[in-house]
């Protein structure tokens, strides 16, 4: 873009807004009037027109790491919105542009950054330690009275409106739906990716899925579009089932209608495991029956559930010497301001495009949020979309 | 080859000649007479003309795992020697060929063979458990007075003569000098094909070599050979450090001079972390150490040492989550009755070949094995090359 075009730059007043305030672990949201800074240098001010929620929110809103703890905080990463004002020195992105929030940043200048090996940025990589601005360590949310309300995740969407880093923002095409695109700001990529950027699976390939939320079911259908041949579902809720199936699911265990493991099972199924398993969960005993349940051989386990516990995973060298191989995969290896739009263009044509639907399972408007969390910490809901 | 050439079938007579027997756990081997039955269906029977030592054989003679104990036993893998005769059904390999044993071998025919993924056999893969042959479940060695004596991972090489099954017989070309290439019957694919194989490092590719044995030295070579800009090696043993710079390693760390531990200062070193890390010990602790060495975003462990210990190894899964990935390397990803003879002729010109020289430190007749085993556990040799 020409400099020349870049006339937005903000003057730089503060919004007034409503916020969705978590003061503690576990507290109903505060529903309050919160005061926006204006964004600073790389920053952008986003109106959010859509947010959705994810298990991470949920754990975070919880607590369950004590030590990521911090109070007041507007929790929320999962969103879309729209371009109010840029701070100095933003030149990609413009007043009025159509975007996409990521919580796994891409700086573009960085080692991480020019390495074709990783998605994790040396600056806005994910970390759920991080709860201030970069610029100057301090908030961009205050309260009526002036105290610091905290970020989280580089995003922040529980809000009207929210202050990002440029790295964090990924402009997309305008007549893109919004709300539907708001997947594509989290559980679509993070699975779907993993199962082509970072397995990298081909036709005919077997794969178990643990964890049947949004990014289970987004890994089911990534592993659909490569032509796998056989894609075993996993969760103990059979309710999870039909929409797995709906999506390309071949197979589905409920771990609690077994006698067996479920890897002894899967090894059965598949003669001896699955070329692929996916660990959509962030649960440690559920990781290592998922690491069992691979081939020897060849077979690859990631790791796409953030595990909150300090506990240990427990391998013994000879398991992987049998020739397996056990990863990671943050935000389905995308990295998020050079490879997101395609991404939203793939998901655009008429193909893709309805498969969408099957995530949204709910929409409730903004003030409703503690009913939101309640749907998804019952399994009722896959993604609850809020209409800010 | 053609049937009508296939004209070697030996008639079936038993052989007695001299081996080396381990009678239990860390005794000095008996030097005796034993009677070799004549191979049977696809096995071929070899007279062995070198074997050299390795950890993996220390290891089992002094019977570090409890449940791999079986003796009388005849030990023995990194070997080579000339066909004296074949079994029934055995076709690429005739009486008199040049040829390596190999601990894990290439049926050809199964799952694993017929994947480009794996060079793991469905029956002919490492096993320290297996301790007969697959054809009777009996032994081809007898004592003089006709009782068993059992095989080790498919080879059994101390002994003049041994039967393997004609998977685990790799023909090389004649005229590539047998005492040098027996190193490529273990140590060097292993080390070597880990690099160029497995991790498949590029040019100025940073690696860090856990344990300077010969497989480490073989880790050294490949990453030299592939461009890699720093190697660095680590051992107890300051005596390895002319050793690794003579093959490339272009830094040395000794962790008892360290205030820090080992991993601490590969970061230190690299900017964050080395981008392959291989461990070559069979030790947990150390494994740990090579684990955390690697560069979060793309760092990959590869586990080349046996682990006989049933501890287990303890990761968090957000350190993988980080972008790390940990495997597995089974003689260095070679599929040996398939790729081992292009790797011989790899070593035969003029400026690989001289390089196997450096790992051959001692040369003694066979008869002398007790004082080759005291060579290695004392770290003063890295290859005896026992002469039989």
């Amino acid at each position: 873009m020409d400099a020349k075009e870049d006339t937005n730059v903000h003057s730089g007043k503060e919004i007034t807004c409503t916020a969705a305030v978590a003061w503690g672990p576990g507290q109903p949201f505060s529903i309050e009037q919160i005061r926006v800074q204006p964004p600073q240098k790389c920053e952008v001010r986003i109106k959010i027109l859509f947010s959705s929620i994810c298990h991470t929110d949920l754990s975070a809103w919880k607590g369950e790491n004590e030590s990521q703890r911090v109070y007041p905080r507007i929790f929320g990463h999962e969103a879309s919105g729209i371009v109010e004002s840029i701070g100095e020195g933003v030149e990609e992105i413009k007043e009025g542009d159509h975007v996409l929030t990521i919580f796994n940043g891409e700086c573009g200048e960085c080692t991480y950054c020019k390495s074709n090996t990783t998605n994790l940025c040396a600056k806005f990589r994910v970390d759920p330690f991080q709860s201030v601005m970069r610029n100057d360590g301090k908030t961009r949310f205050l309260t009526e009275d002036g105290k610091p309300i905290y970020h989280f995740l580089n995003t922040s969407t529980f809000s009207e409106y929210t202050v990002m880093d440029s790295s964090c923002v990924v402009k997309i095409n305008p007549i893109a739906p919004l709300n539907k695109m708001t997947l594509l700001s989290c559980c679509l990529p993070t699975g779907f990716g993993s199962v082509t950027n970072i397995a990298n699976i081909h036709e005919g390939s077997t794969v178990a899925v643990f964890g049947l939320g949004a990014v289970g079911l987004a890994v089911i259908l990534g592993a659909k579009t490569r032509g796998a041949s056989k894609i075993i579902g996993i969760d103990i809720n059979s309710d999870k089932c039909i929409k797995g199936q709906t999506l390309g699911m071949t197979n589905f265990i409920n771990p609690r209608d077994l006698i067996t493991s479920v890897h002894e099972k899967i090894r059965e199924m598949t003669e001896g495991g699955v070329d692929f398993s996916f660990e959509c969960c962030g649960n440690l005993d559920v990781l290592r029956e998922a690491f069992l349940s691979t081939h020897d051989g060849w077979g690859m386990t990631l790791i796409l559930g953030i595990h909150p516990s300090p506990r240990m995973l427990t391998l013994h060298p000879m398991e992987l010497f049998e020739g397996r191989t056990i990863t990671g995969s943050v935000f389905g290896g995308f990295k998020g301001k050079t490879q997101l739009p395609m991404f939203v263009e793939h998901f655009m044509h008429e193909i893709e495009g309805p498969k969408l639907d099957e995530f949204i399972t709910h929409e409730l408007p903004f003030n409703k949020i503690d009913q939101a969390f309640d749907l998804l910490i019952h399994g009722k809901s896959l993604r609850c979309m809020l209409q800010l």
